[in-house]
């Protein structure tokens, strides 16, 4: 796919931006919520945070070919602390469709606004998110009820009732599988080329190994190296071992959480999307998936109109 | 400590040479088991794979004042594959007074063994030790029955009947404290300035945490961050709770297969020997500890007399 791509039709009505921590996904969207051009880039807050964020987005705008003056809704780890301005946190329990209402303005010219992350602070149960809170804006009903899985470097799973967001709990699954890969001894254990297919057998074993005893995952990080030490298993077949105890690890931690398997919404991407969904089936959720792309749009779009009115 | 350290006395009967991946400590030893002197460095294989075994062994007797010609016997992952030379592992269950036999010569010159690793070849609980094997000759009784815990990098817990190593299971626990510190989120977290105290609040709160729910570690390890970045905690703090959640993770899962507390010998040293007494008597066990090095000692001692005869 190319960094930027336009249809070249309509003017657009507004830029929407999810900008995270290693990325920036920009689209200049029309009135009625549809993309009419991409921008995506490795931009994210880590690089904006020593070269600036407006440079960054004025770029990207060119690329989108937007017009002059146009509003821009941002949501992301551009409204972190270490961002380009901090949006505080809105706190649980919040409903979805308030998240205008913490937007902040940045910028000196134009109407520029990034929205607000959602924290749960609570001593015992301390959680903070920033951008999957327009995900689940964009990727739920305004009055939905129900549990919400959102993969990714920190995974997210969230408890919504009847539009309002109830609670959630953050699993560094996705971390945790970079940092063991490339810094761990599994390293040796862990061939990065490709990506795990969903039938894959050692990630089916993987994952009902942390289904049956989510306990033993660091037991069972060092029997994935030991297996093939001791010629049981190949390497080829370690990352889709690893990515099942992982995500296992995570489904069974978040059912002993919020309870017996029942319909879940999946807010994913890609294969990790497809590993989730079968994963979650296995474990007898009746899921539904929803495109990560088209939550953030979406959730931008519903706050824009918000923010801006149905008219722009 | 200075490298090494000698009482100038004795000739000395043997040398003792833990050698791990990445440490080499050194022992030129009494007939009767004492260290004479003690050379210590950080040439472990994983610097010697390059450097060659050969010389970082010389290097070390010459501190040690090694007169020529002297037995020395090899514990650890010199014994690896990727070592000096392989020493194949041990199959259990294997009395840990067999070890000696499992020895293989080294080097051109001399009389260099090195003792072999104990590989649990199962192919649902796949393990392997290289060092273990020799703290567990020499920190316990010739005929002795019970649960044995040696913390580390790489954490391991045996199981022993009448002098018989049954089974075992390494947790990833030093490794991933190491790695999660260094290289996920945690890294802004976690202060790696001086030691846990075992009377630390957030030590024992995240021990508790993990020990009640050892399931949510991966959830555990992102509200370690949230809560700090919420205000609920400063980052002085995260180094010991950290700790916390990753020994009580273990601690769970290990009595969950080996059984309700009971009395456990602990092999541990310093600082971390002492989290893991004081963790390990907070869930109920009966913890006797044995020093590591005096445990590495004792095994080398108890293998060279099963090779050279006690006449040496």
């Amino acid at each position: 796919m190319p960094a930027a791509c336009s249809s070249g039709a309509a003017p657009g009505a507004f830029v929407a931006v999810d900008w995270g921590t290693s990325s920036f996904r920009g689209w200049l969207m029309s009135a009625d919520g549809e993309a009419l051009a991409e921008s995506r880039g490795a931009e994210g807050m880590l690089h904006c945070s020593g070269a600036g964020f407006a440079p960054v987005l004025r770029d990207h705008l060119a690329r989108l070919g937007a017009p002059d003056g146009i509003p821009i809704l941002i949501c992301g780890m551009a409204g972190a602390r270490q961002g380009w301005a901090e949006a505080p946190y809105l706190k649980t329990p919040t409903r979805l469709d308030a998240l205008h209402e913490g937007a902040i303005r940045v910028g000196a010219r134009g109407d520029i606004r990034i929205l607000p992350g959602v924290a749960q602070a609570r001593a015992d149960r301390p959680d903070v998110m920033r951008g999957e809170e327009t995900q689940l804006l964009g990727g739920t009903d305004p009055d939905f009820t129900g549990l919400v899985c959102i993969p990714g470097t920190h995974s997210k799973w969230i408890r919504i009732e009847a539009g309002q967001l109830i609670e959630f709990s953050t699993y560094m699954t996705g971390e945790l599988f970079s940092v063991l890969s490339q810094h761990s001894i599994l390293a040796h254990a862990v061939e990065m080329a490709g990506q795990v297919p969903t039938k894959s057998q050692p990630f089916r074993e993987g994952l009902a190994t942390a289904l049956a005893a989510p306990a033993g995952l660091t037991a069972s990080l060092f029997r994935l190296r030991a297996a093939q030490l001791l010629g049981f298993e190949q390497r080829i077949d370690g990352a889709a071992r690893l990515s099942g105890l992982l995500i296992g690890t995570e489904i069974a931690d978040a059912v002993d959480r919020y309870g017996a398997p029942r319909s879940l919404r999946l807010i994913g991407t890609g294969s990790l999307g497809l590993l989730y969904e079968a994963a979650l089936s296995k474990r007898g959720f009746d899921v539904t998936a929803v495109d990560a792309d088209e939550a953030s749009r979406g959730g931008l779009s519903r706050a824009a109109i918000d923010i801006w009115g149905a008219q722009f």
